[in-house]
This record gives structure tokens, C-alpha cells and sequence, in this order.
């Protein structure tokens, strides 16, 4: 609800949906004859496309990345500390691209869209996308958008992955890859908290096999569980711990089976507010993708081989109290850059956050952020120089 | 399925129910008018019965600790790697008592048992029994034992922390407290694990408020999920690596909803079996004991302040990879025990098996277990000698 909308913030902005008509074949085998993806764009592309910033997203994610769609938003995009004028991500030089991908439930073709064939939504019939087609839907979105080569491309988490397989699938297409807290594939242990979250979602009685549209339901209680497991797994157990110690809501102790700790009623409500904002059927999507992220796979198992494709260079960022993508994670992916003989930076960065980190604004890592952006923009050209004409030019 | 019952086992043992007339007043302010609890006992009380071992049992464990109760047994009691003639806790010196909590569902009063009230069985209505509940009870079960003082009250997690509270309660009545793999209360991050199970359980339509006794249901598949996510606790990272790396089941990806790696198959496997075999009132809780515990709150939240009062010998034991109650919660019991000037040894010991350590009989833990076994013996007055003409006397 910004009464007025902050001087660094990209303002008031508007999705576009954009149709896509080209088949896409997907890695599963199936083909999506024709599919739309939701965008947002803050900034100007320039003239040479240059200086365009590609912003992968997260499993819950979406295109909603900065500023704001009316006056009344209670917040603004999710990822709006970094991406604004003068922030991380400048907006004032970067045109920065964010889209919902595939199988999403904010836009984008996903379970929630009408089958063609069928004229119901897909639901459990859509089929299984990996980071691998998203990447390739994001190619034909590049092409859209007349860009060749993009001066980055930026993720978190899942979002990281996207940019990681970029770099190896279509080279001569990134020149920038930023790769924060994320992996080169999932741990067994990462598996096995998505299987829970499946395995929440799919056993709910209002789960009716994936086809719960019909009967006009959602499966609220297996979506909120899957949130609520997701949600520690975000959390440090330091942050936590900061956040809630064993505060209890009532003072002192009831002994009955109402929540007694603030940590309890506050995962109940992110269950409960995420279990009503969030297709279920997408969810489940979303966790088999990062299940199968393994760009490793297609090359003999050998990071380093699948790296060696990559020409651009990376910006590898981890947070020290990560445990869903610890930085032994993010170093696994840096020593296979560095034994492929690729240009990597590595930073680590102090944080009380956990995964979550990714999205809080801590001043070392907007810094060193921003830094790298700096070097992005001076590599492709688009150096302060040209920034303070611009601003010259809107100060007329 | 023991064809022949192994040399160092307790071979055959039955378990004896012990009913108790006189009220148990609980830290919830209600009344149990009796109870029953289960108990299996192995080796032989001397005759000044200076020689007694207390078992505590864990969230989901119970008092068949060692031995089989039929030849058609496929598995030992769930300490038999620890307890027996000749390891660490040595039957052929000590007498050694496992018993079945309150609240428990292998036979001690709770949840499952017929409220005397109502004819009918407790549920939901039983009341919410501690830690504290718990060792009161115990001391009952040593008074009907004829145990006026434990040479070792020895337990693993929830169990440690009824080892470490009969040390404050009733410091006259331990010699030593043997707390492993435990922690002197819960973190945000643990509550909230507990949280998400006991949702899961709650939110199972067929829980019915608790009453689904008289429904003939079972919450399966909430009380499956609750055992997912526990379990996933108990392990390692690395150990999962180890265990079962990212390996699938078929082999390649098959791009559907069924389980594709090994460990998703496993845990759905570890939570359909306890599903069946465990009471969810009981699971609820059991979670709760070990939210509510914290024995410093008793002595204005300060811990040395609390062990103060304690006059037995401790022997504290981590595991490294143990992460639901690491090395450094254990840490936190040495120092306050330290300040409070105890008398304490600490082990950390190295072992990739996460929390589920303290049940599996790594060589070194075995021998410091067995060797601190050895210095309660010796200061109770059981040493070699009496083992060995016991041995003698067998051996006619």
C-alpha cells in the first residue's frame, strides 16, 4: 500500500502475456503444441539489446519481480530489494525481463489452463516440465523480445539452476550467469523433504487426483503441510531461534494441543495463506523439476565436462546459514567451473537467514551484487557513462 | 527370526504390567486416579539393589528394549545393540529396566486405554503428560521395584531428558545419568518439525477430533507423513548421501508422479509401517513432552541454576552429524553442568548415522558406553570380581 511509490522503485508496472505458437517438445516427450508465458519488463531495452537482464524464479515464484500493479499493493514484487533504479539490478541501465515459467499458476500455461484437446483445465495431465524446458521456452522468449544475448541471466534457488543450465545449453546466448544459493542437483535429503510435500498434497481427500477443479475444491490442509515443511527448510534454525526463540503466544503454558509457541500459529498461517494463493497441482510440478535438475546427466555425470560448454562468466553466491543449498553446494559448483577453466567469483556471504536469504536485502550482499552488475554493464558496454546521460537526459 | 538366540542376548523375555492405585498428580493439574505401566526388566537385582540400569525410551520406543519375546521374533528389542550380557550396559552385573511410558501406546496406560470415566477409550481426553509426569511416575515404578537409588538412569534423546530430569528432581535416587543425543530443550526449528506432524495428524479426516477409535479408523495417512518427516530428521544429510545417494529406482527418469529415487520409495515405506503400528493421540503427545520440556523454567530459565541440584555423575554423548539435537545443544548441558560444578564427561563422536546414532552400535560408542558402564559398576560396588564369579557359578 505505498501511498507514495518509493523514489527506487520501478513504479507502477503491467504483465503482458505473450502467445507462443512454435511446438515446444518437452524432456518427458510430450509436445506443447502452442503456450503462453507471462512477463513483466522494468528498465528500456537499448538499441543493440544489449543490456537485457534475465530473472529466473524460485518454486513459488513468478513474474511479479519489482514495483507495483496498482496503488493499493500491499507489497511490491519479490525480488524488488534488488531490481530498481539505482539498486542491484539498476534499472536505469538494465532492461530487466522476469516471467512466470511454465506449468506456473500466475499466467503462464500450467495445470490451471484449458487443455485444447480437452477444454478442462490440465490439471494432473500437464505434463512434467524440467529446468531444462524451461530454458528453452525462456530461448523462444529471448527471440520475442529481439534479444540474442543476454548481459545476464540472475536466479536463486531453483531460479539459479535456470541460469546454470543457460550457460551450458545456449552459450553463445549468456554473457553473465549469476547462480545464488543454489546446486548443481538435489541431495537425497532434498528429495525426501519434496516427496513430504508431495505426499501431503496428493493424499488430501480434496487432492481427487490432481482433478480438483471440477468438484470446485482445493487441497488446502496437503498444500498448507508442503508450505509449512518448505518453510523450515528456508529458515535457519539460528534465524529461527532469533525470530521466535520458544516464545509462547500465551505467556506460559495451556497443555492442550493449541499452538502454544509463536513458531507454531506463525508456520500455521504461512501454510494457510499459501494453501489458498498457490495451485497444488503446480506445486507438485515444481518440486519434480528441481528433483531432476542434474545438468550434470547429460554429460557422463561429469560437471565439469557439462560445464566446460559454458563460455559466459559467474556470479556464484551462497549464505552461510543455507541448509536446503549450503555453500559446500555452491562450492561444488565453483570447483567445477574452476577445473573446466571457466571465470568465477565466489562470495559467501554472513547471514542469520537461511535459503531465505536470497531474497533479503543484507547490505554485503546488495553490494557485492551490485558490484558484479557493475562489471556486467561495463563488459557489455553499458558503462556509468552512459547511465548518467540518461539521467541527465531525464532531469530535463 | 532368530533360529538359534545369540550368545550376548537376553534371550527370551516377557513383559509384566504394573498397576499403580495411588493418583499421579500431572503438571497439566490433572489427576491419573491409576495407571498401569509396562515394564521388561533383564539381568537380576542384587540384594542390596545397588545395581539397577533405568532405560528411557524416546518419542516412538517403548520397555521391550533387548531379547525376543518369541523365537518368531524378526527383530530384537530396540536397544539390543547396547544391552545384554557382555555390552555395554553388561546384564550379567546390572539389572535393567525398560519401561513403557504414560501416554505410550504399548500397553502403559494412555490414550488407547479405557477411561475409567467413560468406559470408553481416553483419546483425546488423556491428559498431557511431561517429562517431569514421566519421572514421577518412575520413581513410583522404583519404590514397587524396591530401587531406592539407580546406579544409571541412561537415555537417548527424549529419553535423555528424562535422564537429566530425575537428576534435578530427585538427585538422592541417581548415581548416573546417561544423556545421549539429547538437548536441554527445544529449538524454534524442532517445534516447528513437531508442529507440521501433529498438523498432519490433526488434519487427517479421519482423525476425527482424536476420536477415531470409535470410527474403527486410523489417521494413516497423517500419522505416515508425520513419520516422513521425523524421520528425515533422524538421518544425515551425508547419511542419505551414503545410503541412498540420488539413485532411481528404474533406473532412468520416468517423468510421472510415482517415486523416482530410492529414498522417496524408503520413506514412504518408513511411514505406511509406522502408520499401522503406532497410535496417533499417542504421537501427539509425545511431540508435546518434548516441546514442554525445559527444566531450566523451574529456576527463573537458568539451567546451572537448575543442575545445581543435581549430585550425580554425568556422561554426555553427541553425534557429529546429528542435527535435530546437534553437538552443540549437548555442548550447552556440559557447560551448565560445568558452572553448576558436576562432576560430567562428554563425548562427540563421529558418525555419519545424523540422530539415529544413538541406536546403532558404532565401535566407538559402543566402548565408551560399555567403558562408563564399566566406572558405574566399579562405583556402585559391582566391579569385575562379582561378574566373574557370577560367570563361574553359570559356567558349573
Amino acid at each position: 500500500m505505498p501511498s507514495v511509490i518509493p523514489a527506487d522503485s520501478v513504479g507502477l508496472v503491467t504483465p503482458q502475456t505473450i502467445h507462443f505458437d512454435t511446438p515446444l517438445a518437452l524432456a518427458c516427450g510430450r509436445v506443447l503444441e502452442h503456450y503462453d508465458l507471462v512477463i513483466e519488463t522494468y528498465g528500456t531495452l537499448n538499441a543493440d539489446a544489449s543490456n537485457a537482464v534475465l530473472i529466473c524464479h524460485a518454486l513459488s515464484g513468478h513474474h511479479h519481480a519489482a514495483g507495483y500493479h496498482s496503488m493499493d499493493d500491499r507489497k511490491p514484487g519479490w525480488w524488488d530489494s534488488a531490481i530498481g533504479p539505482g539498486k542491484a539490478i539498476d534499472t536505469n541501465r538494465f532492461y530487466v525481463v522476469a516471467l512466470n515459467n511454465l506449468g506456473g499458476c500466475h499466467g503462464s500455461t500450467g495445470p490451471t489452463s484449458i487443455n485444447p484437446d480437452t477444454h478442462k483445465p490440465y490439471g494432473p495431465d500437464f505434463p512434467i516440465v524440467t529446468v531444462k524446458d524451461w530454458v528453452n521456452s525462456q530461448v523462444r522468449l529471448a527471440d520475442h523480445l529481439g534479444i540474442q544475448r543476454w548481459a545476464a541471466i540472475v536466479g536463486g534457488s531453483l531460479g539459479g539452476m535456470q541460469a546454470l543450465q543457460w550457460s551450458i545449453d545456449y552459450p553463445e546466448r549468456v554473457a553473465h550467469s549469476l547462480v545464488i544459493a543454489s546446486a548443481p542437483k538435489l541431495s537425497a535429503q532434498n528429495i525426501a523433504f519434496n516427496e513430504v510435500a508431495r505426499q501431503a498434497i496428493s493424499k488430501d481427500p480434496q487432492f481427487h487426483q490432481g482433478h480438483y477443479y471440477e468438484q470446485e475444491v482445493v487441497p488446502k490442509t496437503g498444500l498448507a503441510l508442503a508450505r509449512m515443511v518448505g518453510h523450515i527448510t528456508y529458515l535457519s534454525d539460528d534465524g529461527m531461534r532469533e525470530k521466535f526463540g520458544r516464545e509462547m503466544r500465551a505467556g506460559k503454558l495451556s497443555f492442550d494441543f493449541n499452538p502454544q509457541f509463536e513458531v507454531e500459529s506463525y508456520l500455521q498461517y504461512q501454510g494457510e495463506r499459501f494453501s489458498t494463493a498457490f495451485d497444488a497441482n503446480t506445486y507438485l510440478l515444481m518440486t519434480k523439476a528441481l528433483d531432476y535438475f542434474d545438468p550434470a546427466a547429460d554429460y557422463d555425470d561429469d560437471l565439469v565436462k557439462a560445464l566446460s560448454h559454458a563460455s559466459c562468466r559467474f556470479l556464484v553466491v551462497a549464505f552461510t546459514t543455507d541448509w536446503r543449498f549450503s555453500p559446500e553446494r555452491s562450492r561444488e559448483i565453483v570447483d567445477a567451473l574452476v577445473a573446466a577453466g571457466k571465470q568465477v567469483s565466489y562470495a559467501e556471504v554472513e547471514s542469520a537467514h537461511g535459503h531465505d536469504a536470497f531474497l533479503i536485502p543484507s547490505p554485503r550482499y546488495m553490494e557485492l551484487f551490485g558490484a558484479y552488475m557493475e562489471r556486467v554493464a561495463r563488459d557489455v558496454g553499458i558503462g556509468k557513462a552512459q547511465q548518467e546521460q540518461k539521467e541527465t537526459a531525464n532531469a530535463r
